[in-house]
Parts: structure tokens; sequence; C-alpha cells
């Protein structure tokens, strides 16, 4: 059985909803991103040395690796979809695949690790907190030219982030949604084809078990 | 026909070893990173509103999007694996699949993204230039930490990234050996186990053929 580390809203929050998704039984274990309790203890840094959520235990033997943990959140969703094709997470065609995966590894690096990182880690980029206030306008400012660009993208009449189908792009792009809420931005005024990916995404039952089973509520977007 | 734009050394090396591989036909278009000709000129921007390299041009239209475009470096070179299963460029297991994204994403975006961008790339955090070394010697402290991770996963006597059979999360590893000694890092000397997967991957007449093509040299490790 899968056991998913996690934080409540934070981006392990999209292979939450695949799991729950796909419809297998799976545990959750909190590991909080917020307190140094949570992904920084001796404990779970022996498990897990990248010290983050989210990070999927239960992986079969043959895939390599000490622990068999699986890190990296586009690398746990795309394995939940491949491992579980009968929930049709993932395109079959493979210049639709590559495009979710496009989609992942720029999420993940370039808005999360990137722009989010500077914005709530200042202290990843520079050793100086002085420093700290002028890291965080440039990640502000960074990430308002790619939130900029995924309404570029979404505004072209698609109805999923890779056009067709529900992928796996979806729960994840919803992340950054939420996220967007949590720093103060008005999102459903700036971002109106987003939003209606967004309520799209919402308005699926397997999305609003997982943020009733995190506790996290977003605000709901004109459908 | 598949178009690869590239930079000499660049993440793009990796996908240009794989098309090397496979042993399709394809052309190769340069944008230098290193310079505003490169990939910010209007034109390029107009192709790829990022304005990085690699860039796929020549995917199949079902995939969507503007133009076509297949733009990071593991979703390339994941495409190109899975399309062209004959060169066995990619395990068929789901689980070790995964760890090929999981090398990827952690590469792409933390090791690339986050430590190289902040190498060389500092006016991406903040707007104060007077900042840039502080950014600089904190990008290269967490590089340190991030290279010993690359060792200590190697260093478990297997013989390729994912273990059990080449696959493109060596290429694109090799791009990040090429950038250590770019950066003035005894690689050799610090890091034996990824010295030895260097060295196998370097002996690939693929990888040889790509980088003549690009006119980069690698400090040949010990074998
Ligand atoms: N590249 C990783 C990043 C994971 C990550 O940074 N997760 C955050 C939560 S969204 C975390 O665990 N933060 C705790 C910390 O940084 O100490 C991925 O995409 O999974
Ligand atoms: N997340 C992208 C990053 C691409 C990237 O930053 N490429 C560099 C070359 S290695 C580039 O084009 N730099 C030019 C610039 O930053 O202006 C990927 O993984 O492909």
């Amino acid at each position: 059985m899968h056991r998913l580390y996690y934080s409540p809203g934070a981006c392990s929050l999209a292979p939450h909803i695949v799991l729950e998704e796909i419809g297998i039984p799976y545990a959750l274990e909190l590991r909080s991103a917020r307190n140094a309790e949570g992904t920084s203890t001796p404990e779970y840094l022996a498990l897990n040395p990248k010290g983050r959520v989210p990070a999927l235990a239960g992986m079969p033997g043959s895939a390599g690796g000490a622990t068999g943990l699986l890190t990296e959140a586009p690398a746990i969703l795309f394995f939940l979809a491949r491992s579980h094709p009968e929930a049709r997470l993932l395109p079959g065609d493979p210049a639709a695949e590559a495009r979710c995966l496009e989609w992942m590894n720029w999420l993940s690096g370039t808005v999360h690790g990137q722009s989010f990182g500077q914005i709530w880690r200042a202290h990843r980029f520079t050793a100086d907190p002085v420093q700290h206030a002028a890291i965080i306008a440039k990640g502000e400012e960074n990430l308002g030219g790619q939130y900029a660009h995924i309404e570029a993208l979404l505004a072209d009449g698609r109805d999923w982030a890779v056009p067709g189908q529900y992928s796996i792009a979806d729960p994840f792009l919803l992340v950054f949604w939420l996220w967007g809420q949590r720093i103060g931005i008005e999102m459903a005024g700036h971002y109106p084809a987003w939003a209606r990916l967004s309520a799209r995404i919402l308005a699926r039952p397997a999305v609003q078990r997982a943020l009733e089973q995190e506790r996290v509520s977003v605000a709901a977007p004109p459908a």
C-alpha cells in the first residue's frame, strides 16, 4: 500500500487528489512544511534526505534507490497515473503526454522552485537577511510574468491544461491557483481562463475529498 | 522532422545526445544562451515565449499548444524516448520510469533552476546588483549539498543513474558534470562514483558525436 507524506495545501495536494481519483487504499502521513517538526526531523531526513513533501512510500523494489521513497511531485503524479491506466489521468498519445510533463516540470522547477521559493524561503537564496525583501519582491515580479503565461496558454479555449482530457497536470495547476490566493492575488479577477479551469477541477468529487481531508479551502472561482 | 534549438554545452546537450542515440534525421538550430542575440530575439520569443533552450519543433499537431514547440528539457527527453521505444532509452517498468523523472525533475528544477540560476543569472533573483555576490555564494553552497547527494546516490554500486539500463537520465546528468567543470569544481576528485558513470556515458559514440557537433569538450574522468 502507498503512503503519501504531505503537508496541507502544499504541492503534495496534487498527488493526494490523484490518489483519490484512482480510488486505491493509501495512507496519509502529515509532515508539515511550515515548521521544523515537519519535514526537518532527523527521522524524516533519514527516510527522505531532501526533507520535503510530497514523498511516496510503498514503491516496488525493482525501482532502485536505497529507501524506495519516491520524491518530486511530477514523478509521483506520473507514476500513479502510469501504474493505474484505468483512471485515465494521462493521455495515451506521446506528444500530449509530453505536454503534461512540460507543464509539470515548469510549474515545479520555475514557478515553485524559483518564484515561490523566493517568496516563501528567501533564506535559501542568500545568507544575508537584509536582502530578503528584495528577493521576495523579485520573486513576486517573476511570478506575475509566469501567471500571465499560464493565463495566455489557457485562454485559447481549451477544456483542460492539456487539451482534450483531464490529466495529472490539472490538479498540479490547482495548487498554484491556491497559492496565488494564499499570497493575496485576486486570482479570479486577473486570470479568467484559469478561473474557469479551476472551477472545473474543483467540481470533481475526488478534488473535494482531498481538500476536505487536508482541511484546506479554496475560494471557489466563478464557474 | 524535428528541429532542436540548442546552445553549446547548455542543458540542450541532453536532448541533442538523445537524438544522436535514436539516429533519426533532425535539424539543429543554434540559439546561444550566452548573448542577447541568442534566446532573447523578438523572433525567437515569438516562437518560444520562455526564451530558453532546449526547444523542440516538429511536434505532431495533436499535442495542442499554439506553436507546437515543446519546451523543458525533461519533457523533450521523455517525448523522444517514448516515441522511439526501439532506442530503449526509458525503462519499461513504471517505477523505474518514475525514477528517471525524479532525477530529471530535480536536476532541472533544483540543481539547474535554483543553484545554477543563482550562480549564472543572479539578476533573476534580485533587482539589486550589490546583492549578486551573496546570491552566487549561496547558490554555490546549495550546489555543494546537491552534488554530494548525487554522489551518495551513485555510490551504491549502480551501473547507470537509474539502475539496470542506460536511460535519458544519464545524458542529463552529464550536463551537470560538465557544468561542475565549467565553474571550476575538481569533479573527478570530489565525486568518484559520478566520475565512473560519466566515463561510461562519455564512451558512447552518440555522446561523442553530439559533443563534437557542439564543439564542447568534457575533461575525461578516469574510467
Ligand atoms: N521539487 C520538489 C519540491 C518539494 C517542496 O519544496 N515541497 C515543499 C512543500 S510545497 C516542502 O516540503 N517544503 C518544506 C521545506 O522546504 O522545508 C517537488 O516538486 O516535489
Ligand atoms: N526549465 C528549463 C530551463 C531552460 C534554461 O534555462 N535553459 C538555459 C540554457 S541551459 C537558457 O536557455 N538560458 C538562456 C537564458 O536564460 O536567457 C528546462 O529544463 O529546459
